[in-house]
């Protein structure tokens, strides 16, 4: 095994030789600038972790790890659009630095060129019972990320949405992406469908585990560390974990007379109070030991202690992890 | 053979089983509306009769002609939105019915389903050398297709763009897909390579006869024939080949001042006088004509008479049809 940073410089290595037509530019500018921006790479760092793990090579992963993440950086194109959001890590998204139409025709074209890559480029010689298994999986994947997208949406129009409903939405926007991620390492390693179901399990654990402990960061984090302002989800009323709980336990009255507050620091100091208030932050807390616990339980036996401790480790950093 | 009118019938029997989630509406909704609003079908159409005139059966490709016909009607969604029109097949489109960002989620929903379709859905038999030739072929054409988009989108800024470059970016934007049509039902009916290719070349040189026929129509057809007002593409002073080839000939002053014109029924008036001083009323006619002479030329010497006679109406009716 390498080491995350290893696999991620791998990524990036390989990213930055996918070779793209000259012309007409203001198609394939854009794409190049949303892969360029970074980002923790951790989708594709699963793919060849755990091809790795499973066949002692990263390199046989490699074109599904850069298709998937080609298609979380299409998502996120898009979606920036759709939600109107100016900046993506320090810079203008594509919507502003371009305009709107370069981000759509742009973003289908990354969502083409990520289908090519997954089913390994015009030279494939994949064999074809490995090719269906990566498309099944890639397609009803990327099916499943667009319906997590539409439920965010149809939540902000919403008042009683449940808990149950928000972590289903949350599955299915970002955690079966880190499920696909990681089941596709295992496929390109030719292991067998029940590891490869394994390794799915802790790839969509682990994507709960995180998306809780980002919902925690953004309300209860440092500004400083996590690299945004702290109560951004409060402000907007963005139906998290945390505001859909207090909306179903607290006496009603306190949070909404708390979310009517026009100064944005007293809005935040409110809510976060109710919150603690309910023990919220630390229940919150515990769902993210929950999910990553339930990642590390969901981990073939088979693995070397070497690669077990590899994925415990980025499990427990789920946890732990400040930004 | 079949007629047209049973292959349309055959891909619109087919695209009515489909079968959506039915949850979440907002995402599914607007593909069924896309879908059901009609049009020619003439991409499927074309993959089925392929098909059919190589093999004897039509049935071999009908994944395919669903897969083109659905990258198709994505393709229209996007544009609709990215080029802001309203009304298609007299109905609103889909960001007007709903919104910018249900116009964007479907779509890409739509993309992802096309791959789906062109790859033979989940049960996919198909061997794999087949399916490597259908995903090539498929992926190179939507890559094709952004980039004549892209070149289209380029234009509006220029005012220097030549004919060989708008015949080229029509080429990309809309001819190919004809081709790749053609050329899908060739593979799938096993036909050799050299088949394949001739198949490909006429459907993109129909494809180049069907869009300067539609330029032609635009400007000097009849509206009630044509189902839509005549003069719309010197109104929006679209660069067609009629203004681009006009630029560059016409008294640069005389055109000029016909499009400074402000109303609208003068200004279509008068460009039109200027598009047949010129001649380019006829030259476009003539180009028509030649591209589905290259069409027809192009046609495999193997195929049965029946066939050959019915991919020629075809592109005869590319020069006739007055809608």
């Amino acid at each position: 095994m390498l080491t995350i940073t290893r696999y991620s410089e791998i990524v990036n290595e390989h990213l930055a030789r996918i070779s793209y037509p000259a012309h007409p530019q203001g198609l394939y500018d854009p794409i190049k600038y949303s892969l360029e921006a970074g980002g923790k790479r951790i989708r594709p760092v699963l793919t060849l972790a755990v091809c790795d793990a499973l066949c002692g090579s990263p390199d046989k992963a490699v074109n599904q790890a850069l298709g998937v993440e080609m298609y979380h950086n299409f998502t996120l194109l898009h979606d920036d659009l759709m939600d109107h959001s100016p900046v993506r890590r320090s810079r203008p998204t594509v919507y502003v630095k371009w305009d709107e139409r370069t981000a759509i025709l742009s973003g289908d074209a990354m969502l083409t060129m990520a289908g090519m890559l997954m089913r390994g480029g015009e030279a494939c010689n994949m064999d074809a019972a490995a090719l269906g298994s990566v498309l099944d999986l890639y397609d009803r994947t990327a099916m499943e990320v667009y319906e997590g997208q539409q439920l965010d949406m149809d939540f902000e129009a919403r008042k009683d949405v449940k808990v149950e409903e928000y972590l289903e939405m949350i599955r299915l926007k970002t955690s079966v992406l880190l499920g696909c991620a990681c089941q596709l390492g295992a496929i390109m390693a030719g292991a067998s469908k029940d590891v490869q179901l394994s390794m799915y399990r802790y790839g969509e654990q682990l994507g709960l585990a995180f998306q809780m402990q980002d919902d925690y960061l953004d309300t209860f984090g440092c500004a400083d560390t996590f690299g945004k302002p702290i109560g951004g989800d409060i402000l907007n009323e963005k139906k998290t974990w945390l505001l859909i709980s207090a909306m179903q336990r607290a006496n009603g009255q306190d949070l909404i007379d708390a979310l009517a507050i026009e100064e944005p620091q007293a809005k935040i100091d409110a809510v976060r109070e109710i919150y603690v208030e309910l023990g919220l932050d630390k229940e919150c807390r515990e769902k993210v030991t929950e999910y990553s616990t339930e990642a590390i339980k969901a981990l073939p036996e088979s693995l070397t202690s070497e690669a077990r401790e590899f994925f415990i480790s980025l499990a427990r950093n789920a946890e732990t992890r400040a930004k």
